[in-house]
């Protein structure tokens, strides 16, 4: 029943395009849903239902998972209005055969059972791949992932950099990478050594990004130092600064997620206690824009303020790309706003247009599906409407924007 | 001749509701105008003239009442595009019998005339609670404020704390709580004493919440002292950290009123003078929601940029909720992306729609109205248009954020 | 093809409207194009192009000016999507004959002819101003501008003093004010004299504002120096805080453009080096505002967090006027959001509504009907829809914010 049917139109074409999701947390050796508990566990269920007054206890690993479910449930039709919500009613109705209006306690047993029939296929998986038409997931790995048994074409490796870059001063992180690498790292000179090594490996094994995320007040620059027991602070600007000479070296576009604040809600439950500052500035990091020309940077944010930054700093830099919606920012009225706002200040060959950030296949498919439906809008409103484009043209400009960029970027084709 | 019928009708159910204002300043002694000067002294009107031009001269005590109306009205046609103009004009239709489409100087004699002859009515009060459906007003009192002589289920007291936060080390202050409990103030027990005494004298009279207005840098925080002779910033971290303490004691709402800055304009008309800086950040209070788990803190804040970090707040902190569109956020551009990013991003249950903040009753109605046009369209173009709410669904979503939450929070009533 | 026939009726209207310009880069001795070149010269293209992965080679002098054009056109494909080319496409159909849909490297070579067909007529100027229906258009002029040879009427000096502000601790600065006043700068009272005799020049050549960009983090204050060879910072704080008060003695507005932070991209084209930073605040100048209640502030922000602070300083101080949507904010995206705002909280007399920008003249229609048409939905949704005015009274709310303001505070016209 949406009202506008041109943009209705524009939809249904852009529902038409494989989708190329530049980054998700998927586990390509389990990466689709075993149950309607791996779905009820995504973040953002726990978060919402613990806001609106649920207890952790429900949540307890001891807790039987249909009853975990259950609770759930019985606090949906407490946040049954938001964005995140409608991608759990979506995934019911397109995976588990629900055809109820709303979700609550009382379908507990039956989507739960659904979810053990139809998830317990073999094929699951594949069949969630084909319903999303998903061509391509990149992935997050930790530094010293294996990168085996899976299909690396289709699951992209990706060099997650957190750990490095926030935590080498930490003797654990050390002796990981000291596994992983060979390597015992005392200088600057043997860590990068031990950091190219990582990279070497995962270049080799098909990773095709470098991705971190970064706290509101970091501001990289150059920064070398002579032993990596330093202060944290210094250390973690010249790991960074180095991932970026490597990302040079080895032409991997550096995926920077920027603004988040780790632990502000400590009671919070899992990866439920960030938060962000909306005082932070992209002129922080001109000067490792400016110091590396050649690097790709696809830039995430966290708030539409920076995102107006991000407009403009994509519009001058040729090496920043805006990427997706990131987070707290992945709400439509957010969305909106900022896809408009790039695609008409940014040359559209720069717009990496969306990413699902799923921990489970079911997900890209709901998420993928709102950002299009409002990608749609804005085609219709802002290109097709007042004459600049046709329809044809306005979903050539959809496509660039969900996965022709991408694809170039990422994968160096040519679209 | 609203375009929109769907969100017409909306608009229509939404205005049967009764209105419950969770926050004005309301003199329960004088609740409503006594003639057209009440209406147009309020500083809305005061600031606009002012800002287009009038001078401080037109509104002197010793100028008389209609000329001051006559001045300020002789302004109007400088300002008639704003939100704050449009409140006006609606009460000059519901209750002063004006039937034009512009207000102007030459209907200053008719205005006034006629407010004279409407306000002098004994029950004038009752007949605007009657067409404003207005089921309860919250106060703002001073922390000695007597709070008798009125109905107090109606008027609802709240016990205001700017005093006692930002200005305990004025010995006037200490002075005035000295006198209304008794204790002489001189030690950080002594204090506690004595803010104790009015939560308890608060609480016993009704009232339902405890409210400060802070200014953008400040940063709550643990924070002892000896003796309330110190330095005014620390003892105002000091006071403010045990007035949340005893809300957790008391079982009271908090109501932070974030971001503004007094005496920006020192020229300015009175109540005109204070404006904000937009670099604050709700990072700020992440040791104070940490810390209170048990108190309701109902945020309001000033910017757009902020509301975005509010509504990302309230979606993980299950003690922080979003309340209503505040002072110079309080216009229909801001309010309706701040009120989608809310609907879309936080559990409805903890959306406390919207306050008038006014000062005499007679405001209640056109803000209130101002407000429920802005959620019946956002009602009907997220959640009716796309299928997700049918009308009915949609109006009851909309009596939960316009009262069904403040009900439950404020007056812990089950809805 | 607009889909609302009400606003394209209202744009119509404001169409017929002859345009206040009242600022511009326009150089009054070559102020239309001569070719093609100087309108694919305008930094807004090159650096999309570049943005886009164009190489400065191509941008260089010594390269044929028709083949620097190809260049830039071969990249068009790469930003079609972007507001500028919009202007950039609407110049070419309404001055170059161009009927196609899209610009691209293949018409290069009708489109460099045309322009030097038509630009080489003597009355090329002209045409353009007449099709604009351009009645004044404001200038840029360094302090040492002579100022002759050009309608004064019709292009009005405004004096720019960025160079006095930022850069007089440099010698070649302080050489070019003692050759064009006589005066040798070494103290406060010289550099008085020195400046009040460039107000003195400006002012009897018909100048009417004085204008200056600011960086974020300026934040000036009352500042008395000795000898100008200080530090640059108290320096630049100095001159400006001069500035203001030959502002007041002279009457001249004072245009400041908030926000930018110079080079910030030195490897960036021409003109295509500076970004910003969004942690700035209108309350750094809160000391200024109040200290000159009889200076017209015309403020430029660059950003929509700092739009919300602007709409709340106007509607507060009655010297502080929103000026146009400068540069990043100059985005169809942000100037719906920025300007309803405006309307809906400052007073109407208060609204200069917009400026071109622009270095040469073709470009003024394009960017004029570019706000225009968001004027012309503005007043629809949200006055004429509403029922608060009727279409004429809209119009008449347009012609204010275009030019009606502009008219008595920049030329003192009373409108």
């Amino acid at each position: 029943m949406i009202a506008d049917a041109l943009a209705d139109d524009l939809f249904a074409a852009l529902c038409e395009l494989p989708i190329f999701d530049s980054h998700t947390h998927i586990d390509p050796l389990a990466p689709a849903a075993r149950s309607l508990d791996d779905l009820l566990g995504y973040h953002y269920y726990t978060e919402l239902a613990h806001s609106a007054g649920m207890s952790h206890e429900s949540l307890r690993a001891d807790v039987d998972p249909r009853e975990r479910c259950r609770a759930i449930l019985s606090h949906v039709d407490r946040f049954d209005n938001t964005a995140q919500y409608a991608w759990l009613l979506e995934i019911a109705r397109t995976y588990l055969g629900f055809d109820g209006d709303q979700l609550a306690a009382g379908d507990c047993n039956a989507l739960f059972d659904s979810s053990l029939r139809v998830m317990a296929q073999l094929d699951w998986p594949a069949q969630v791949i084909a319903k999303t038409k998903l061509e391509k997931v990149f992935l997050t790995n930790a530094f010293d992932d294996p990168l085996t048994g899976f299909d690396r074409d289709f699951y992209v490796p990706c060099l997650r950099t957190d750990d490095l870059v926030f935590h080498l001063h930490e003797p654990a992180t050390r002796e990981r990478l000291h596994r992983c690498t060979g390597i015992e790292v005392g200088s600057w000179s043997t860590l990068r050594q031990a950091i190219s090594q990582l990279f070497d490996r995962f270049v080799r094994a098909g990773a095709r990004a470098c991705a971190i995320s970064l706290p509101p007040a970091f501001a990289p620059h150059v920064c070398y130092f002579d032993s990596p027991s330093q202060l944290a602070d210094d250390l973690s600007y010249g790991v960074f600064w180095m991932l970026a000479e490597l990302c040079n070296d080895y032409q991997l576009p550096f995926d920077l997620m920027i603004g988040v604040n780790r632990r502000v809600y400590p009671g919070g439950v899992h990866q439920g206690q960030d938060l962000f500052d909306q005082r932070t500035s992209l002129i922080q990091y001109a000067e490792l824009f400016n110091a590396f020309p050649k690097v790709t940077f696809a830039v995430s944010v966290l708030s539409s303020a920076q995102n107006q930054e991000l407009a403009s700093y994509a519009w001058i830099f040729p090496n920043v790309f805006p990427h997706g919606h990131w987070w707290y920012s992945n709400i439509p009225a957010f969305i909106e706003q900022d896809l408009r706002a790039r695609l008409q200040a940014v040359p559209k060959t720069k717009l990496l247009g969306y990413y699902s950030d799923a921990y489970k296949l079911e997900f890209v498919l709901p998420k993928f599906n709102m950002y299009r439906r409002i990608l749609a809008k804005v085609l219709a409103d802002d290109f097709v409407k007042p004459g600049r484009l046709n329809e044809v043209q306005a979903v050539d400009l959809g496509r660039q924007v969900l996965r022709g960029n991408a694809e170039r970027l990422f994968c160096r084709k040519s679209t």
